[in-house]
């Protein structure tokens, strides 16, 4: 585990009652705390690393993804072939540095959807990824072995795992996660603009829609820049459907449109997984089929080595 | 009360226990279940109207606002000097109907800021207002004994009492309540457009951004086309912020600006009411010092019948 904050430190309690685990953190404060709650915390990233190697150990990038450039560069020297995974809200761009300064190292990119406003390790918990999604990215390229490590990694802290394509998971999580932040801070400003008798009629619909806007500015800024151009289209979308509401209100006086179509939508939101058919997977285009899964909006429930290979369950959106 | 749904409904069961109520609704299945429910329901609005006019009743207009002219209208023929109020989400609008339509009521705006995404007469509760804010307009015309009655009832069911200019409150509330309900709009059609894959990654916050979207359209309807000049001047304001920000970011790749700016406006917004002094009002000008109560985030905690007038009591923002 390098890194030990929310998302690090809350694995390494998850897996911590599964499996050996072990970390390094670059914060001597975070270290120190980590240690007095009995985790085992190696004192040099170098240390860790050899320990890795030595071991076969399951890698997991879990600082923020500014720094992964340069842990990824340490990583390509001094443990090569490792086992790798990351819980960045990016995707392509982390698939690229890896093939750029770790080409040899067994990776396989992960994305725990279970980010809250808070951070560092003691906001960690063991639960913070139970019945949430964890997407586990995939290519032509992937070895099924190690994303079978990872997919059961995941599995063993309770996510529900989803396959998907590196550049599939940039478009959706620009449009469900990193848009939300930037509405959720455009609207904190333009309440704020409204004065104090604004502020003080402040409730429900503000309260949540501002929200995520109390998530660190260093932590948007790192998963929002990173996802560029998928973000840039999810922008002008709803810079378009804002846009024409905004021209029908002022011309016509009428909210018809954005009213029925935003209500409908959320409506088929809520009802989304009412229906999820079991399924197995198995046989040689298991990456093909478990793409499949996420694209329909599955997920895989278990993973089981078998004499054959490996035997997948997954829930598939069953069609009415 | 005229219209026994959320709000009137809700208002019915916290007043019942304090103080003799009757109500009308024009939905004889209503009716019925709230005379089940053990409420007092008058078969007509003219039985209703001139039970009022009789007993000197306050007449709450709790019906959808789209509803309001029919109603004033009768209320101006059958009741035209009843003390009245309402519960609409916009002010400026109703205000000129009442002056249209039954101009010698004495009537007070209200805006109990206490709406959830349900409705109607099942949904309501007489916890609906305990904790939140409900707005009383004042303008110079107000009769304070007018005033005091309706802050009252809003004080008797539990609310704290923002007293308000009108206009002043069609503004604020474009900005934290129905601005809210068309970024969530658009924000589940975007996220929609993403597909299967998105809406199963969707968690926090986009569920928490679009959760107001779960309204019925014609409810958001009849309050966001009532306020259009001050809504529209809102969305200008968060298309503004967004534009800006989704030029930074195909342009330079950062999303400084918006990150910064909407993380601190959200931070203000949650430590608002840190610092509250208790203030007593009293004297001749008891209008101004209410509206500079409102205007500056303050409420009114109490109002209290003298031998010589009013005495209110309040809370006013404590600058450091």
């Amino acid at each position: 585990m390098l890194g030990l904050g929310l998302i690090g430190g809350s694995l390494a309690r998850a897996v911590g009652p599964l499996l050996p685990v072990f970390g390094w953190t670059p914060s001597p404060g975070t270290a120190q705390a980590a240690i007095s709650d009995g985790y085992d915390v190696e004192p040099s990233l170098e240390k860790a690393l050899g320990r890795a190697a030595r071991t076969d150990a399951l890698v997991v990038l879990a600082s923020p993804v500014t720094k992964f450039r340069g842990l990824l560069r340490t990583i390509g020297e001094l443990a090569p072939t490792v086992r790798l995974t990351d819980v960045a809200s990016v995707k392509v761009a982390v698939e690229e540095d890896v093939a750029d300064l770790a080409p040899g190292t067994r990776y396989i990119g992960s994305h725990p959807m279970a980010g809250t406003a808070a951070s560092g390790w003691p906001a960690g918990s063991a639960a913070l990824f139970r019945g949430t999604a964890w997407v586990t990215a995939l290519t032509d390229d992937s070895d099924i072995d190690d994303w079978a490590m990872v997919a059961g990694l995941a599995l063993a802290v309770g996510s529900r795992v989803v396959p998907a394509d590196p550049q599939a998971h940039d478009l959706a999580v620009a449009r469900v996660s990193h848009l939300p932040h930037l509405l959720a801070l455009a609207l904190a400003q333009v309440g704020e603009q409204g004065g104090a008798l604004a502020l003080s009629l402040a409730a429900g619909s503000f309260a949540d829609g501002t929200r995520v806007a109390g998530t660190r500015p260093e932590l948007v800024r790192a998963m929002t820049e990173t996802n560029r151009d998928a973000l840039v289209d999810a922008m002008d979308d709803a810079l378009g459907i804002l846009g024409v509401a905004r021209g029908s209100l002022a011309s016509t006086g009428s909210l018809l449109k954005i009213a029925q179509a935003g209500h409908a939508a959320r409506d088929r939101f809520e009802h989304r997984s009412d229906q999820l058919a079991a399924v197995t997977l198995d046989g040689d285009d298991l990456v093909d089929q478990l793409l499949s899964v996420g694209a329909a909006g599955g997920h895989v429930s278990g993973v089981k080595r078998t004499a054959g290979g490996l035997t997948i369950s997954a829930w598939y959106p069953d069609e009415e």
